[in-house]
């Protein structure tokens, strides 16, 4: 008899935006005149950059051309874009990677979802609390996760981020193998300094600690001191692997591209993480598609630079709309600075589903509970600057009245 | 100190492909007048049906407009391109899919690697042989490989495919508890008729093994009596997951998308794979580009289907003409009937590896040396008629000279 893994039975059925989504659904039937402003799901609403778009269809006619046309491409992605990466988001910034050391797939989420793949189930894993669930639940399935009591998984090691500690946990008193960081956060919105950056860096190379570098949400930054990359830290590439994505940065959510970086001098017992993670991917990937490769490559185009920088400043001035209108009614607010997230502690201590109720039923604004993301969410809501300029506005108005 | 997966040291540095590559190379830098002609990879050359690129210009257009923009899609799959699976690959065939029982993917080929995280590390694998050398890597990846000793994994049941056996193993004697089936087969090209196929479904109920059955070249039988899906079997859904491809299909390999089927009445111990694998696919994966599944429900179209039609009678017009000239030169030719490939005994008891050497010094023809496919493949030798008819026709001309 073949059998199953029996981790994926501790997962539970309850899956945060699926609940909010069947929550939303049964307001409308109930209320159908009333007008639903969605702020909660992480999604882009722009359209793609359009450079981005003469890229796509060129790249479909070379595929229409015997001549041109372009089959299984590497694993690792197209050198054109893995150098255009290189020379961009790295060399630019003084930062020396490889291209070699650049791993292009379909987006962040399967990376962050497959990389423990190459690490053995024994790693005690590390998180911030609160947190985007993948880390979580990938963790559950490779039975590194312990079972569920109290809220939390029994081997999991939580670093609450809440306003007492403004977001920078404390080392963990137990030391951990493998640490996952988001920076600039989801669902927080908040970042660190480069100065406590580079601790955490320390800790990490004292402690043989290996640093899982969520850094999705890097072009949003706006403030100096900032750290884009954690390679920018001294040391970081014999601790971290760093995780990308083109999703929120060009509005690739629907296209699927990310990147991620695997330093050779990344090492565990001298074997090279690079090495293990090129034959993983090797094996279980046959390559993002070349179009969509051609279509990363042309954010980095002049005009593609100058649009993405157009789409960021439009979610970042839907954020900073957010920020003040909260503000004004008295919020507790975090995030939305350096991050298209916006983190405010809800009002007269309710938990974060009761205010998710009192929001829509009050103002017909849908945002997503601060529980969802792991305990230390409790009492916080996350709303999001994606949405449109009239909605946000419209959203906050609702609020003042 | 965190820890890698220790199962990914063995395997072996060495890949085929590669090793292929590394010596053609060294062939070419020897003797640069040499016009090789190489039918060894499984790479498509045409170029994709103008129904694809006409579907694939407008699904591009819809993201350049923020009315028809697409983010994020379903994990699973767009229900358009679900329903159009379902109705043309299965309904059309008396077949009863249900569309929550196709998963959407970027290719088969990370669904058969990812498939195990969802069984228990214990299942004993069993596979014929030789195959297609995924369904072995990722499983020592997994840790249910055993060791590597006499060309063999000590804990996997090999099931011979020679022409001893007209392809087909007799059942194993050790009862496994997961089965790798690929049908029409890479890479001897060989197929099995709806008896033999029943019986090993038979088999497989009768033992509670769970088949993994690789259908990607499904669309290349030409032959009646055999079966285009393991569910034509009866009791077949309450066994055996499919993987499919458009890879071959539709000449994909580099647009990469494929299908998985996981029958909602296929459990164990009570529990649904469909369930399961869905839990998978939502927490490490965040679907198939909006564009590219646009471009797969356009296989589907009349205009895809008669392109298709065409494409597929080009290719397996070099099939004949390859299987006719190895003939003619006295070889033993097996497949190429009703699939891509040609399976051929090397001649005088060569090795695979020595006969490698062979084509390409005497004729200038590359293809792959059977044995890489698993130890039941020493002795063979495999061409592919994905070349262009030109070529594929010089090459047999050589051999005749």
């Amino acid at each position: 008899m073949f059998s199953i893994n029996q981790e994926y039975l501790k997962l539970s059925e309850y899956y945060l935006f699926a609940e909010i989504s069947k929550k939303v659904q049964e307001f409308q039937v109930k209320y159908p005149q009333s007008k639903i402003i969605r702020l909660g799901i992480g999604d882009v609403t722009l359209p793609l950059p359009k450079a981005v778009v003469g890229a796509l269809h060129k790249a479909v006619d070379e595929m229409s051309d015997s001549t041109t046309f372009k089959g299984y491409g590497p694993e690792q992605g197209y050198e054109f874009l893995r150098k255009t990466i290189v020379e961009n988001d790295y060399a630019a910034r003084g930062i020396d990677i490889s291209a070699d050391e650049v791993f292009i797939s379909d987006g962040a989420k399967s990376d962050l979802g497959n990389i423990t793949d190459i690490l053995d189930r024994s790693n005690r894993i590390a998180l911030t609390d609160p947190v985007y669930p993948v880390y979580v639940d990938s963790n559950v399935m490779a039975g590194r996760a312990g079972d569920f009591k109290d809220n939390k998984w029994s081997n999991i090691i939580y670093l609450p981020c809440t306003e007492d500690n403004n977001f920078i946990p404390e080392f963990p008193k137990e030391r951990p193998d493998v640490l996952y960081l988001c920076l600039p956060n989801n669902p927080t919105g908040t970042v660190w300094s480069a100065d406590v950056l580079q601790k955490w860096v320390d800790y990490a190379l004292d402690n043989k600690i290996l640093i899982l570098f969520d850094s999705a949400y890097e072009a949003y930054i706006q403030e100096e001191n900032v750290p884009h990359s954690i390679y920018e830290m001294k040391g970081a590439k014999q601790t971290a692997i760093e995780f990308r994505s083109f999703s929120k940065t060009a509005g690739f959510t629907g296209l699927r591209c990310g990147y991620t970086i695997v330093p050779r001098e990344l090492k565990a017992g001298g074997v090279s993480l690079n090495h293990l993670w090129n034959r993983r991917q090797s094996t279980k990937f046959n390559g993002t598609p070349y179009i969509v490769q051609r279509a990363a490559e042309a954010v980095y185009s002049p005009e593609g630079k100058e649009e993405v920088k157009k789409m960021i400043a439009y979610y970042m001035g839907n954020a900073k709309i957010i920020s003040e209108g909260l503000n004004a009614c008295g919020f507790k607010v975090f995030g939305g600075k350096n991050a298209p997230y916006i983190w405010l502690r809800t009002s007269d201590n309710m938990s974060s589903w009761e205010f998710f109720d009192y929001m829509m039923n009050t103002y017909n604004i849908v945002g997503t509970p601060g529980v969802g993301f792991g305990p230390s969410g409790e009492g916080y809501f996350r709303l999001t600057s994606f949405g449109s300029k009239e909605n946000t506005i419209e959203a906050m108005n609702r609020l003042v009245v």
